[in-house]
C-alpha cells in the first residue's frame, strides 16, 4: 500500500470536497461566519483579493465608458410591486426594515419602536430604485446611453449559506444602463459579458464559458440572461457573473422614457450586469489544492513572502540588511502597472512553520533567505504553483520576478483549463448521460461528472426532469463553438444546437 | 447704485447660504434626494469626488499599517445592550429589520411576513459587531496591535437631513484598532487624527483645527473624542472627522482580552475613527462661490475640460485632430502619480454654454480651442480659481499643467485659510462674545460670527446656556497653539486654556 502523503488541509478534495473548501478558507484566514444569520466577516487576507478584483474591474468598466454612482440601500415596498416577475423572484428572501427606534423594554433590555407607515426592503438588487432615478435623468435621446455602475452591499435572505458562494449579505457591483434601441442594449449586454469573461480568464486565471441561461434560470424580469460559467474542482459549475438584457420591462415599470430625434416619446431599453464576492469563492475552488489556497498573482493579496532565516542576532541583522536591498529593488518595480506586494515575515517561528503558513495562504512566491544565501548573493525561491525550490542570484530574481509572476499566472490558468477539458464530454445518448452523472458509490458520492455538451429539444419539462433525477442543470446555451443542429438525446426531437449540462452551485 | 453682477448660482451665499449650498449641488449635478426618507443618490460627478477621497485616504491608511476587512451590515439587538452609553447614543435613530419576506396581501399589494425572533439593527457604526470578531481574533499580545479599517455604508435615522452633511444612509470608513496598552491606543487615536488633518489640508484644501471634544460632544462610549473642525463660508464649523479613544469600554463589552508577555490575561484598549461623505459637503461649502462648485485638483472629479470651438465641419475636424495631440501628451503625464483626468466636451452647444457648465461643475482648468488657437499652436485657458483667461502654447501648457494644478490647489487652500483667519477672534468678555454671535438683523440673519477663542471654566452648564442663548457650541479644545491659563469669560473662574466657540453644523 502506497504511503499516504501528508497534506496541509484535511480532509483533502477527494475525501470531502465541501469540507476541504471551508478548511482552505480557514487555513488561509480569508473569512469566517458571524453571529448574524448567513452573514460572513471577510478577513483582511480575503478582503484584499476583493479589493484587487474591484480595482481591476473598475478600470475595465471605466475603459468601456461607465461611471460609478451610489443609490439608496433601502427600497420602498411599492417599487417592488411595479414589476411582477421581479417581486416574485426576490420577495421570498429579503430583509425588511419596519421600525426606526429601540426603547427600554422595562426589563433591562430593548424593544423595537417607531413603526414605519411603509416598510423598506434592504436592496437584494437595485433595478427598481435605480430606475426611479433614471426616469428623472433620462429625457432626450441626447441623455443616452446612460452607463452607470454601483459598488455596493446587497442582502438576500438565503436559507442555506456558504462562505463567499452564497451569503445573506454580499458585496458586488451592479451595472445599470439605458439605451435608445434594443440593438444597443443587446450590444451592451454582450459587451459586459465579454468584460467579465476577459477578467475571469486574465486576472482570476479561471477559464469560463460564455452562454445564455434557459428561461427558467433567467433573472426575474429579464428577457435574456447571459452568464459566465466555470468548472470547479468537484466538476460542478459555478455561475460567476451575469449580464441581463431587460428589454423594456424595467423601463416600463420605472417609466424611463426619452424623446427621440424625431420628437416621439419612446420607452427606453435597459440592461443590468453584476459580479460579486462569489468570485472569491470561484477563485478558491478553481485553483486551491490539498495544501491550501493558490492565488493567481494578478489579484493575489500579496506576491512574495520573504522569510529571514538565522541562528543568532548577528545573523538576523545581516539577513534583514540583505533583505532591505531586495525590497528596495522590488519597490521600484511595477507588475502590470501595480506595485509588487511583498511581506517580510520576521515572526519568531521556525522557517518551516512560516513557509507552510504562506503556502496555505496561497502566496505565489516564497523567498527563504539566510547567511548561506548572502554568501552567494542569492535567494532561495519556492513557488506555489510547483513543488520545486530554486536558488538564484538576488539581482537575477528582481530582474525576473515579473516574468515569474506571469508564468505562475499562466500555469494556474492552464491547469484549470486542462482540468475542465479533461472532464468535458460530448454525449449523444440518454443512457450514457445518466451514467456519466451517477456516482459509483451512492452512499459516499465521489467527485464525478463534469460538463456535458448534449442536444436538447428546448422543453423546460425535460430540463426539470433531469434536475429531479440527477441534480443536473443546463448551465447555459454556449455562445461560442459548435452550432450544428441535431436530435434531443432525451426525446429524439429536433435540437438547434448542443447545450451544456452540469451539476451546479 | 452699483449694478448687481450676475452669478451662475442664485441665491448667492450672502442672500441665502443654505439654499445656495443646495443650488450649487444641483448646478454641479453632484447628488439628489431620493424617495427614500433622508437618503440621497450620489450622482457620478459627486461620487467621483468620493472615489478620489477613498483612494487617497486608503493609501494613507495602508501606509500607516492598516488593512481593510468587511463586517456584517446587521447587528444583533443584544450587542447594543452590552454598552449602555453606546445604545443611548444610537438607539434613538436606527433602522430595524424585523421581517424577511413579502407576501401577497390579497389586495394586489404586498405585506411583510417571516418575522424574526430577534430583530437586527442596520449598523449606525460598527464597534459592537467588529468587537465580536476582535474578541475571537485577539488571544495573545502577539496579535496586537490589530489595525483594521472598513469602507461601508451606515444608517442613522436622522430627523433633519441635508445632502452630504447629514443623510439617513451615508458612506464612510471606520477604523477599529486594538492595543495592549492605553498609551499605544492613545497614540493611534492621535496618529489617525493627524492623518485626517493632513488629508483635509493637502487633498481637500481645507484648513482644519485639531481638537478634543468636550464631554457632552463625545462619541457614546468613548473616553476622549478628537476631531478636525473646518470653517465653512457661513462661518459655521463643520466637524469633518473624528478619532475616538475608547479606553476599555468596548473591549469590556465585547470581551476582547489578551494574554500579556507575563502570561496575565488583560483587557485590551481600543480606538475607532471615521470620516464620511460629509467631507464632500465640507469641500463644497469651503470653496464654492456664487458661480458654483470649485474643486481642488487633488480630489477633483476631473482636471481639464477641453472645448472645441468651430464654425463648420472642416474646422471641427481640424480642431479635434489638434486636441488629439494635446490629449496624447496629457495621457503620458502623471499628476501626483495619478492620470490627468480630462473631458473633451464636443456637445452641440455654444462655447459659452459649455464653458459655463464646467464652471458650475468646478472644473479646475478649461481649454477653449478653435482655429485661431491652432494657427498660433496655442490653447486658450480659463482657470476656476481666478477670472483670468490666458493664451499659451499647447506644448507649454502640457509642460506646465501639473504645476498649474498645484498652484490652483494652493490658491484654494490659501483662500480658505485667509477666510478662517479673517473671521477668528480672541474674545475676553462675555458682552463682546454675545455681541459677536448675535446677528444685526434677527428677521433675516446675515452671515455673521466666526471662530472665537475664549476662556471657559469647563462647566457643561455654562456650555449648555451658551448653546441655548446663541446656538453657539464649543467646537473643540484645540490641541495646538496658545495654552496659557486665564479666567472664564462667563464666570470669572479659572480656565486652563482657551477653547473654540462657533455655530456649527
Amino acid at each position: 500500500m502506497a504511503k499516504k502523503q501528508r497534506t496541509a488541509i484535511t480532509p483533502t478534495r477527494a475525501e470531502d470536497y465541501p469540507q476541504w473548501y471551508l478548511n482552505v478558507i480557514k487555513a488561509a484566514d480569508l473569512a469566517e461566519n458571524s453571529e448574524v444569520r448567513g452573514c460572513m466577516v471577510i478577513k483582511p487576507w480575503g478582503y484584499t483579493i476583493w479589493e484587487n478584483i474591484q480595482r481591476e474591474l473598475d478600470e475595465m468598466f471605466k475603459d468601456t465608458g461607465h461611471v460609478n454612482a451610489y443609490f439608496p440601500l433601502f427600497i420602498p415596498k411599492e417599487y417592488f410591486e411595479k414589476e411582477a416577475q421581479h417581486v416574485e423572484g426576490f420577495a421570498k428572501e429579503c430583509a425588511i426594515v419596519t421600525h426606526t427606534r429601540l426603547e427600554d423594554d422595562g426589563k433591562g433590555g430593548l424593544k423595537v419602536a417607531g413603526e414605519l407607515t411603509e416598510p423598506y426592503i434592504v436592496r437584494p438588487t437595485s433595478e427598481t430604485i435605480i430606475g426611479a432615478s433614471f426616469a428623472k435623468w433620462v429625457n432626450s435621446y441626447r441623455d443616452l446611453p446612460l452607463l452607470i455602475n454601483q459598488w455596493a452591499n446587497v442582502v438576500r435572505w438565503e436559507l442555506r449559506t456558504r462562505l463567499f458562494l452564497r451569503t445573506t449579505e454580499f458585496l458586488w457591483q451592479e451595472g445599470h444602463t439605458v439605451h435608445a434601441t434594443s440593438e444597443e442594449a443587446f450590444e451592451e449586454t454582450y459587451k459586459m459579458l465579454g468584460v467579465y469573461a476577459e477578467f475571469a480568464e486574465k486576472f482570476l486565471a479561471i477559464p469560463v464559458i460564455k452562454g445564455e441561461k434557459t428561461e427558467g434560470e433567467r433573472f426575474p424580469g429579464a428577457l435574456n440572461t447571459f452568464c459566465i460559467e466555470a468548472m470547479m474542482q468537484d466538476r460542478k459549475s459555478l455561475q460567476s457573473g451575469t449580464s441581463h438584457f431587460l428589454g423594456q420591462n424595467f423601463s416600463r415599470a420605472s417609466n424611463i422614457r426619452y424623446l427621440s430625434k424625431d420628437g416621439v416619446e419612446e420607452l427606453a431599453w435597459t440592461t443590468s450586469w453584476g459580479v460579486s464576492t462569489r468570485l472569491v469563492g470561484a477563485l478558491i475552488m478553481s485553483h486551491s489544492d490539498d495544501d491550501g489556497l493558490v492565488l493567481p498573482p494578478r489579484v493575489a493579496s500579496a506576491h512574495i513572502a520573504i522569510i529571514p532565516i538565522y541562528r543568532n542576532e548577528e545573523e538576523h541583522q545581516q539577513v534583514l540588511e540583505y533583505i532591505a536591498k531586495i525590497t528596495d529593488a522590488l519597490d521600484n518595480l511595477r507588475y502590470h502597472e501595480r506595485k509588487i506586494r511583498y511581506r517580510v515575515d520576521d515572526r519568531d517561528l521556525t522557517g518551516s512553520d512560516r513557509s507552510w503558513q504562506w503556502i496555505k495562504k496561497g502566496m505565489p512566491i516564497r523567498l527563504e533567505i539566510g547567511p548561506r544565501d548572502i554568501a552567494k548573493n542569492a535567494v532561495f525561491m519556492g513557488r506555489r504553483d510547483s513543488q520545486n525550490k530554486t536558488a538564484l542570484g538576488w539581482k537575477d530574481f528582481t530582474e525576473k520576478v515579473c516574468d515569474i509572476l506571469d508564468e505562475i499566472q499562466t500555469n494556474i490558468y492552464n491547469k484549470a483549463l486542462a482540468y475542465r477539458e479533461e472532464h468535458t464530454r460530448i454525449i449523444n445518448s440518454k443512457e450514457k448521460f445518466y451514467k456519466f452523472f451517477t456516482p459509483k458509490n451512492q452512499a459516499k458520492p465521489e467527485i464525478h461528472g463534469g460538463f456535458v455538451y448534449a442536444h436538447w429539444n428546448g422543453d423546460s419539462a425535460i430540463e426539470a426532469q433531469i434536475k429531479e433525477d440527477l441534480k443536473v442543470a443546463i448551465i447555459c446555451i454556449p455562445l461560442e463553438g459548435d452550432k450544428e443542429p441535431g436530435r434531443c438525446i432525451f426525446t429524439g426531437e429536433p435540437s438547434p444546437r448542443r447545450v451544456i449540462f452540469a451539476k451546479k452551485y
